[in-house]
């Protein structure tokens, strides 16, 4: 998608050692590229959070090991440096699944040789691979979504369709395109109106900080709105639909994303909006059912709440918008039931948030087969 | 109520010329005491929110008058300056029904006797009525809902009552116990375990700012969490029931109030939780039925979404949370229909939320006796 005018992903090769980034920290106030060339910066970047979002943590992971492969070749032992860099980019995240299983393909890859210089080159065809793979997955999301808008639109008439999204699902969490706004961007580049309200996402604003930027830089019209505000706009039928990421889906459907989607699910449901969630199909976790009392919620630092980091005219900043002594509590996801939710847009289609509905695409999870 | 372990209203006489306001800008960070000594304070007091919550701009606007009924003692024309005060306290602030209703009396009062001595006198003793009136009906909103803590508390065995509130409905919000807080200082102050989970409540974060404040500094337990979370912990079972504020309530018990109250009443009616609405008679508009398309909802500034305001560590300070020239919109209301309302308490009791629970608290807005 776009910056500036011009078209970028989140991770590319700038020379055969140099891996590049946006220091996502800035975003949306300065746009900072990063220069990966060592072991030490890939587990920096993924720790601090210079790049976030599943995939996109899995893509960097992949790309570290590649550096650290070249790295292992100038070593006396290959093989244990290698390990200790699998070791410790394992390490920088603790939950995303992605990261792991990126880390996984790399080093399957560079096992299934013994000549170390090709070790190297593997891991960066593994690398890459990981990387386009998400961008069809993404685009796939995209256009089985598109038809949903197409559908919409068809109706309004040359009015925009009014999209509401909650967090940052977008191109840059992933490499291009993103989960639920690859819909968005699709129709936004078909020439067909669409306009998203963009929920600025407390604690960590990542609507507001990442959400809004990237629509802003690709063009699309968008409008950031507080948390509280959606329920309002679909009472009075300013939301078409909405299109949410998720963290994990389950079996029958539930949705764990970020803390908040609970509540604008149901005045969805209220108010007869569609309320959709786009996912890939590796944030299915079919050996839970019940979202609700199966995923444990993470709880993160109280000081996200307590305070709100910005721009103050100069530099990042943050202030404390609590009295310094009031404790603060801090549910970084919650888990939103099948019952609200009107389909799941994946990348083999568009289906019933349900077990049913889940295994007519993914037949090859019915249990019953084996 | 307390601050810093005094009793505390928000509004006083200090003496004979001098009325004393806490600036409420400064809450939570400091506590900043202003005098009120001439007409042109109140003015500004009220318009540039050194006082807000409609009870309390009512009662500043009455002081106001008795300040400028005492300044026309020393003009030629008594009657020509106080009216021209008048004018002036009324346009401080366009939608607070309670500052025309404050105004109203205490013009009534002073028009009431030739002599001009007296009309200040009758002046300052209209403004310590209202206030008066106004701490009379929060207390008796306050032992209503207390009725409702204790049956819950009967159930909890000794653990803490968890009531989730929205906004500011404080003392500071009016002249001491507030509304939505008043049964929770009662409870407090009769020794039942109380937990109180404030919702920051963007944008403007009354419930960061003025409800943690006001709880913080009288020993109540409380979380500050973001709006997004209420949901989540009503899933869980953590949150026993909801008390908030209103704006305006209406014919058929609809109720306007700070935008995003309606998600938590759609997550209170979704999780079995109780949603109470605490309000004195005077915010019932008696001509309004249909809450949804007749009560109009204010736009405010959408720096107000851009903007974050804090304390940096040094003084109040802002921060940009979006891109610069993303269009934010920030709708400052909304309004949550009747049928998710378990119960109004007002002052002259508690009713079920319609046209009939409210006719049997106020039988004489009964049309059909006329």
């Amino acid at each position: 998608m776009k910056i500036k005018g011009q078209h970028h992903q989140t991770i590319w090769l700038k020379d055969e050692r140099t891996v590049q980034i946006f220091d996502q920290r800035y975003f949306p106030h300065q746009i900072v590229i990063e220069d990966l060339t060592k072991l030490e910066d890939f587990e920096v970047a993924i720790t601090d959070m210079h790049v976030r979002g599943a995939p996109l943590i899995g893509v960097t992971a992949a790309y570290g090991l590649y550096i650290a492969a070249l790295e292992a070749l100038e070593q006396q032992d290959f093989d244990t440096y290698f390990t200790n860099a699998v070791k410790r980019l394992r390490k920088t995240r603790p939950t995303a699944v992605d990261l792991f299983h990126a880390i996984e393909k790399v080093v399957t890859t560079v096992n299934s040789t013994e000549e170390l210089k090709k070790k190297s080159l593997l891991a960066l065809e593994a690398a890459k691979l990981l990387a386009e793979e998400s961008v069809v997955s993404c685009r796939s999301i995209g256009e089985h979504g598109l038809k949903i808008i197409k559908e919409i639109a068809s109706r309004k008439k040359g009015k925009p369709v009014n999209i509401l999204t909650h967090c940052n699902a977008g191109w840059i969490a992933c490499i291009d395109y993103g989960t639920a706004t690859a819909p968005i961007y699709l129709a936004h580049d078909a020439g067909i109106p669409v306009h998203v309200w963009v929920d600025e996402t407390r604690p960590r604003n990542q609507g507001a900080n990442l959400t809004a930027f990237e629509l802003n830089e690709h063009g699309v019209p968008h409008t950031v709105i507080t948390d509280n505000a959606g329920g309002h706009l679909m009472q009075h039928n300013m939301v078409d639909m909405v299109i949410v990421g998720t963290d994990r889906t389950t079996r029958q459907g539930d949705v764990a994303n970020k803390i908040g989607t609970y509540l604008k699910a149901l005045a969805a449901k209220d108010n007869n909006v569609s309320f959709y969630v786009a996912l890939p199909s590796s944030s299915i976790d079919w050996n839970v059912n019940d979202g609700l009392t199966e995923i444990p919620i993470e709880q993160r630092n109280p000081d996200e709440v307590k305070y709100v980091h910005g721009w103050d005219g100069e530099k990042l900043s943050k202030v404390l918008i609590t009295p310094k002594d009031s404790p603060a509590a801090n549910y970084g996801f919650d888990v939103t039931p099948a019952r609200l939710v009107t389909g799941l847009i994946t990348d083999r289609g568009i289906c019933e948030a349900s077990e049913e509905g889940l295994l007519s695409l993914f037949p090859e999870k019915n249990e019953s087969d084996f």
